[in-house]
């Protein structure tokens, strides 16, 4: 089994950490990875600070380099080799060296982790020159290669998720005029309104002209470049568009071997990560994945979902015993000084499962109020009302604020309900918290409406 | 019921906490409250940030005065007030007002929230001037007067506990030269030497002169004033002293009525805070409590404690039904800018309880390794070797680090094992943390010693 070939499709986050498992775990298996562009194991979250300038060199964004799995790892990496088919059958892929000719190779475990691509509609204009998405390293240096040669100066964000406002920050930050367009009534929908309000605000704060529940329609072109982002209300001009449309996950390939896809077209994979197909497993950002609180798939791309399903099915590869045991849709972001969490199901999510719930918001300092530094924290809990399970929460607020949500996953996690979120005994001194940490004092609102 | 006499001995946390929610039930109940200083609901553990000129205003630290809770909340709050015996058989108080004379009071219900008091050992010399510990705002008050009317150029610590750290970096804010005294080999013993030491590194880095492996012997006197501290090595000038070796119950009130004391002479109390004696009820650092972890009884005094159980004190003598489930043993302090955090069993007391554990422990990044204000951090696990259970987690960080010790105080709180902790959903992106926080890379480390 140990000199079996296990081939890897995609060199970052699910694919690389799956390959270095199955290198420490045996120490003589063949492993080939593929990887379509010229760069492994970086940090696409870290993007948008590159091109913010909070990072200036974008080598640092990698984590090991395809020579370093070379070296260190045994791992045989070929860069600009894209896999194009695959033969489930007789355990093939067909690749595309170089966008140019093509190869075949053979597989004994496949792992496909081929990741997600940005969204972007069919609209008129959508191929021109100047918009971007975000997914690769090299999609983030083409943004930065753009800025630095055509000097943009008015910059129009299509979309207020995450993505969308960590790009607005960074155009900010690199002297433009930003506007931003987003569809809902306030931007992060994973939040819901009356927070997403507080997000709108720090981005309206930071200068930011955000147009709120405007349909994103076209793309105004000339000479085969943007000029302009055309929403039902009127026309943004743009030197430079990003869109910030969300994600879909890169599973045609699996689509076309027809491997079962799940949630929004996600791979569907099992808890050892692996797919329909025999011997083929796959990971990360290309993947539907289970959600703890709701108890359904969900397609979710996040960098530590990525690496811990790379690391479970590197684990199962070597011929181990793991399993991925979901998600509670934890997630965290900052708009410049201004911190944003969230975990577990909004109120949207918690109305169409049907489930009867409590809500409570309230306002706290993120330390002691005589404390120096002590800013404002919201913090917005969700319980069932039967039981009074947590559900979720949401927090905005600034330095310190945000990590505070690792308590309500952990606690979602667990099952715990309101009642022992109140008797958690959590850390207080005054530089950190005031005496009742911000969410035990949501906690304690709440249980007063369950 | 409602027109029943409650009587609360003492102002601080507990007792107003108990106070303020009996008034919120119960609009008519009649509720004396006796303090022996001038103040109420006032942080205790802001006074060496008081002191070191962080917060510039005492009044600051006082959340609710008693005028407040007289005019706000209708409670009788009686400043200068002293219990000084209590009859539980008649039901009656015996008071001493201004230090002088004594008046009587009955009560249907009582609370007993007399505190704590910082241990002094009986030395030669500890009755002199310039020896101080903290506990009321009345004794931080006496300190900030002291070094304001004397000047002192130099100050000893006593005691390497969090009171004694958080002073000596206080005194070091004031421009003294300051030493510090330990018994044990490092400082902090909350935390295992091993972390310990990054402790004694951070005061050191600081300015801080440490003794350590010395005993505390005597005070030199002169004039009725401390002038040195004389410990088994040698002897340290001293213009001021600072006693940090902990605190002590205040429980010989309850002694003196045959109310039954527990861990440390703490008073005992059930889950609802009750007493040994009918109808009187204790809570806060006065009481001992219950560790969740160890299922034994302990000695923790804290604010956040105090103001849970004051609470459910409050809960309970308004009618209703609390129970404060114990502690985990959580705490948390910052030497500059060093955080400091644990939560659970350290590995002394394992051994003690005769627990086959393992520890692990490793060192990270408190943000994404490439994004700017990244600080070194370490974290040390524990978990029980025959069910992988979490049992104590300490964290030595730079900023951002010492909050993460709530996701293990709630981890361990619901029972998790080392594994279902690797699994959680936290929250990642590069200004808050790596993409395995490392709280979570601990784990990963400490399940290969499992």
């Amino acid at each position: 089994m140990a000199k079996d070939r296990l081939v890897v499709i995609g060199g970052d986050a699910a694919g690389m950490s799956a390959a270095a498992k199955v290198r420490r775990e045996q120490s003589d298996r063949d492993i080939l990875v593929l990887e379509r562009t010229d760069y492994t194991s970086y940090s696409a979250c870290g993007i948008p600070y590159l091109i913010g300038g909070l990072i200036e060199d974008s080598d640092r964004l990698v984590a090991r380099s395809p020579e370093k799995f070379r070296s260190k790892y045994d791992i045989d990496v070929r860069t600009r080799h894209e896999a194009i088919e695959i033969d489930p059958v007789a355990q093939r892929l067909k690749i595309r060296v170089d966008g140019d000719r093509e190869i075949s190779e053979a597989y004994d475990q496949l792992l496909i982790a081929t990741g997600a691509h940005p969204f972007c509609p069919e609209v008129p204009g959508s191929e021109a020159k100047g918009i971007f998405g975000l997914c690769t390293l090299a999609s983030g240096l083409r943004v930065q290669e753009f800025m630095k040669q055509e000097q943009p100066r008015k910059a129009v964000v299509v979309g207020g998720g995450y993505i969308g406002l960590e790009m607005a920050e960074a155009f900010v930050r690199q002297g433009l005029q930003v506007a931003l367009v987003e569809r809902a009534p306030e931007v992060m929908g994973t939040l819901d309104p009356d927070m997403g309000k507080l997000v709108s605000d720090a981005l309206r704060e930071i200068g930011v002209d955000l147009f709120l529940e405007e349909s994103f329609e076209a793309f105004e072109v000339q000479n085969g470049r943007a000029k302009a982002v055309v929403t039902g209300e009127r026309t943004l001009a743009a030197d430079i568009v990003m869109l910030g449309l969300g994600v879909r996950p890169n599973s045609e390939l699996a689509a076309g071997a027809e491997i079962e896809l799940g949630e929004k077209d996600g791979i569907k994979v099992d808890g050892r990560m692996q797919t329909s197909a025999p011997n083929v497993w796959a990971a990360g950002d290309c993947v539907a994945t289970y959600h703890r609180v709701s108890g359904r798939p969900v397609y979710i791309a996040l960098g530590t979902i990525a690496n811990k399903q790379g690391l479970v099915a590197g684990i199962n590869l070597a011929g181990g015993q793991a399993w991925f045991s979901g998600v509670v849709g934890t997630a965290v972001s900052k708009i410049c000084d201004v911190e944003v969490a969230r975990t577990g199901l909004q109120e949207r999510e918690l109305r169409d499962l049907g489930i009867d719930y409590a809500a409570a918001v309230i306002e706290a300092r993120t330390r002691a109020g005589y404390f120096p530094g002590a800013g404002p924290i919201t913090v917005k809990l969700l319980a069932e009302k039967s039981n009074g399970r947590l559900l979720g929460a949401q927090i905005v607020g600034m330095e310190g604020a945000a990590k505070r949500i690792d308590i309500a996953a952990t606690a979602m996690t667990a099952g715990l309900t309101i009642a022992e979120l109140i008797d958690l005994d959590l850390s207080y001194a005054p530089p950190f918290s005031p005496v009742w940490d911000p969410v035990q004092t949501a906690a304690r609102q709440l249980l007063k409406k369950i």
